[in-house]
């Protein structure tokens, strides 16, 4: 177990907008994410966990930062980055698009927001997007403008989440669409609201259009989350291991453990035989003539052991043949579960151990998501 | 002030090659850096600085991450990267190179080490220069790698560091020229040694290039170091605003304060009548055709106010003429001091204000670096 260190609050990363009013709430964690410190937790992990699965919780996701990419040749660019096919693509409409390099390999995980014809956000895990989207567009000579925009999402997350939303809203928020989402207003403050978030509980993101109402915004669906028992709470670790989602970074990061969308499950988003051209579709189209050599994966962990707090590796005798990329105890499940990448003729192995640093642990590969009794 | 949280400790950022060895010397608070826990302090920050600038100290900056670049076009994608003209570079020798966007902004100040005349490594500040320079030369169709090596820099700053190295390595490491290097090893553990790091002070950084050895390269030093009375601690705040280091990220970062590097007092290093081509060129040379409109440089500070912990407006009235990104109470000049940025024509204001959370403080600007009694 490692003990507590503290953070350091620093000009180097950013604070959210939501920051003052976190503090206030009574953070007692952060995390960095795209270079802004992201509550990661406010003292009562237990109850964070049970109110996202039976309730409604709250969440500084600012650090979800936006790329917008606008102007005559932002859509050519958009469906340049990613291989997912976009053709058809509403305004309104979000669409999970992984971002492969030259080689294929995967960058980031962002939700694309279509806001109109020639304006798109991505909103991105965390790696430098801005970064690779600029270089890009203007290596190519097109005609978009990539900046980040004062954009600060807030996730509301939870089965009771539509009806804070609801009662903030109105009826309307019932019949958005998952990744569905629309530009509004709350009492004057600008904001997109989406139905979106990294749960698989339900719930929205209010993506908050000017920063200096980050407390006023955290104010009212606090308010209004009241009489459903919301709570502060930050993206939760536990959950989106039992629910299978991806955390680019924890599972997969270009420069720490490199992988490609069909290792990762995600090649059902990798269109080759649309005919749009894209970032690495040479490499994907090699990938893709043959099965991936890894995949991603559930794991049954032996034991109750303790989080190791970085990827370790999975191995059978003495060879590597995986790794276990995040480690929790399941209160649904009761027993110990992970996530991770094996070797794909291994997703059948029963002699497999993570090499934790309190020593070997059996560890067994699932299928994604974990299922959870009723 | 800013009361202390905690850090969460997760797979989504990476341990140092140093991290068990700098938890065992006691570290107490971490901040993040290119996706990697980087330590803050060790809980004694006034004998840091202290030790820093009478003594030696050592630091773990592994989280300053290299971005190699090696192949047949290598040495043109690294010089199409940055603005200053990098002809004559040696092999062994390091150089301080801004990279640029196309519209001129500062994306990374980064040493370069020419290790051939085919392999370089920017030892880079916090952001994804990877995804950068890959993207460039990918998009260029030139034949260069584009990686991030296992190589983790280990820091000994100080006006004592010389004698801890020539302990360590002889006393060749003597001759060493600022910035220049030499690709070596310690009882077996393999390093590129270059006299170079984040002070004024003096001192060298061990590129060590097998992460498995971070403990017992941690240990030699120690070793070595405690005739010296060598303790450990990290990249100083203090040392770098009275010594006018730029700390991108702080003092500027395309998505927050974005700069240019003429007004970060970077323009000396950009040739634009070498005639080579790079990244941005069109745009600086547009910008160097009128003096900058904001300049960087330190601030006299009022009083001896807290740190804000983020980047604050300076004000001229009621208007926005620049910011202050960090504030420091400096032992050596016994009063506040800061690094920021000031509109150009008011380098000699003596009417302006740094609006503090506490309330606003009087500033004046000033030459960079301060100058230090003796």
């Amino acid at each position: 177990m490692t003990p507590e260190f503290a953070i350091g609050i620093g000009a180097n990363i950013r604070k959210s907008a939501y920051f003052d009013a976190t503090i206030r709430a009574g953070v007692r964690c952060f995390s960095v994410y795209n270079h802004m410190f992201i509550p990661a937790h406010f003292g009562q992990p237990d109850a964070e966990y049970q109110r996202l699965i039976d309730g409604v919780v709250m969440w500084d996701v600012a650090a979800q930062r936006q790329v917008e990419i606008s102007g005559p040749d932002a859509a050519k660019l958009v469906q340049y980055l990613t291989p997912r096919n976009l053709a058809g693509t509403k305004v309104g409409q979000g669409r999970y698009v992984p971002i492969c390099d030259h080689d294929g390999r995967v960058l980031n995980d962002p939700v694309l927001l279509k806001l109109s014809d020639d304006r798109f956000w991505l909103s991105v895990a965390d790696s430098d997007i801005h970064l690779w989207a600029a270089a890009i567009g203007r290596e190519r000579g097109w005609d978009a403008r990539v900046f980040e925009p004062d954009v600060s999402p807030l996730a509301v997350q939870g089965p009771k989440a539509v009806d804070v939303i609801t009662s903030l809203f109105g009826d309307w928020v019932r019949d958005l669409r998952y990744f569905g989402f629309r530009e509004t207003e709350l009492d004057g403050i600008p904001l997109v609201l989406a139905r979106s978030g990294w749960s698989k509980q339900g719930g929205y993101e209010l993506y908050l259009m000017d920063s200096r109402h980050g407390t006023a915004l955290w104010d009212r669906v606090e308010k209004a989350g009241a009489p459903f028992g919301i709570i502060p709470g930050a993206p939760n670790d536990i959950e989106r291991v039992e629910s299978g989602l991806v955390s680019y970074g924890s599972d997969m990061r270009l420069q720490v453990i490199p992988a490609n969308p069909y290792e990762m499950g995600l090649g059902g988003l990798i269109d080759l035989a649309g005919g749009h051209d894209f970032v690495g579709r040479a490499a994907l189209a090699a990938l893709a003539a043959t099965p991936p050599a890894r995949q991603r994966c559930g794991f049954w962990v032996e034991g109750n052991p303790a989080s190791p707090g970085h990827q370790v590796a999975v191995t059978q005798g003495d060879t590597v043949v995986g790794y276990l990329s995040e480690l929790v105890y399941s209160p649904r499940l009761q027993r110990s579960i992970g996530i991770g990448l094996i070797r794909a003729d291994l997703v059948q192995a029963t002699d497999l151990t993570a090499t934790l640093p309190g020593g070997p642990v059996g560890v067994i590969p699932t299928d994604l998501p974990f299922k959870i009794p009723s």
